[in-house]
């Protein structure tokens, strides 16, 4: 079974107060981008794996999706997920990413936002997911960038002038134990090669490939976000079956 | 006219003694790697980008291609090829990659190893090397990976109880000036997701996307290559049309 830190009473309460889980959508900076990549979702089946709170399935019906599932391991992110949705063409589900078995040719799009990172086997996921989709049929992600989860320590480091990402370990790839909102979490570091490599494995096209950092306007209103365009936090990534 | 740093002297004196200049292919330790992503040359056309001592277009005859051109900016390296070369089937040639004009239609595989990192305006000659590919036509390259073309100052930072890499700019693409070899090289700094972006544009799909570090064995034959997998050098790509 994946690490579910999600049901961490300290990690939940932490995650709840950040603007992506307050704000949804709207509080996640990429999701301009990311939405950039998305079909038409008019009269489509949509699955969101990690689906969270239920932002992304709320506004896939809102888009018009005929069908939404959302999974997630988390039974509280669930439960809140619930709280906040009728449940007109939207279905939320517990199961776990490590081990979830998908229907074959069951759906138009496959969509996923910051949970593949907390993943070990993403191989059979993938596969399960270019298994799982229609001909023609897409997948859209965002995972932490890998230059992100790469370092022994990744915090900004003073050089001469400026600052710095201590980058370091970037090949060497599998677990990496952070305490981004509580402590020992459990993050899977792969490059980007290796997600590229899987999606070609699972038989699907690369459509797009995108090293996220935020755009002059959101560094405007937000400037202590320069540096992420030192470092990229974000890999957003769209395939095609 | 792209900068033609290899007509320097200083730079060509220095670059004819590394190994990858006196050793040719066998030089290159990202050359195994590389060579899985080539498809049979048997009877094929290949063209070479920035072919330099013809390294490579003397390999591909022997693995019995048809017809082999090999184009560089530099007359210095194109006169050492022409004198290492005995004519039967190669052809090397003086051009610009900045403003080369390819025949259509007209290659089996296009190759460049470490070339395009010189080029400002990548879209145009990706551009013309869809264009000059056969159906199912292989675009194999290799370029400086831009890890190690982004930082302000590539050189390794002593931190608490290790050496990192100094990552900064990563996501600010364009010309960096460094002092490989002679003062002033002016390398043009792109993103993984940009080299993917133009290959898509120019109508090919991705096959291969390789971050490049040395193996156990290379490690255990040079142990100072150890950094090298905290900051993949070299990124290798496989494209078809």
């Amino acid at each position: 079974m994946t690490q579910n830190i999600y049901d961490n009473p300290d990690f939940f309460a932490a995650y709840a107060r950040l603007p992506r889980s307050q704000d949804g959508l709207e509080g996640m900076p990429e999701w301009p981008a990311l939405r950039a990549l998305l079909p038409s979702l008019e009269d489509r089946r949509v699955l969101d794996l990690g689906c969270g709170y239920g932002w992304f399935c709320r506004w896939a019906r809102e888009q018009g999706a005929a069908e939404i599932v959302g999974l997630d391991v988390s039974q509280r992110m669930l439960e809140r997920a619930g709280e906040m949705t009728a449940p007109d063409r939207i279905v939320f589900r517990q199961a776990d990413l490590e081990t979830v078995e998908l229907e074959t040719r069951r759906w138009d799009l496959v969509y996923s936002a910051l949970a593949f990172h907390y993943i070990a086997r993403l191989d059979r996921l993938f596969a399960a997911v270019g298994a799982a989709l229609g001909p023609g049929g897409d997948f859209v992600f965002s995972v932490e960038h890998p230059l992100y989860t790469a370092p022994s320590d990744p915090t900004w480091l003073a050089a001469s002038d400026r600052k710095v990402w201590p980058l370091d370990r970037y090949l060497d790839e599998g677990p990496r134990s952070t305490d981004w909102l509580a402590k020992g979490v459990i993050k899977h570091h792969r490059t980007i090669g290796t997600y590229l490599g899987l999606l070609l494995d699972a038989g699907l096209s690369i459509v797009h490939v995108e090293e996220w950092g935020p755009t002059p306007a959101q560094i405007a209103a937000h400037p202590e976000w320069t540096v992420e365009r030192d470092r990229p936090p974000f890999l957003l990534i769209a395939a095609r079956r």
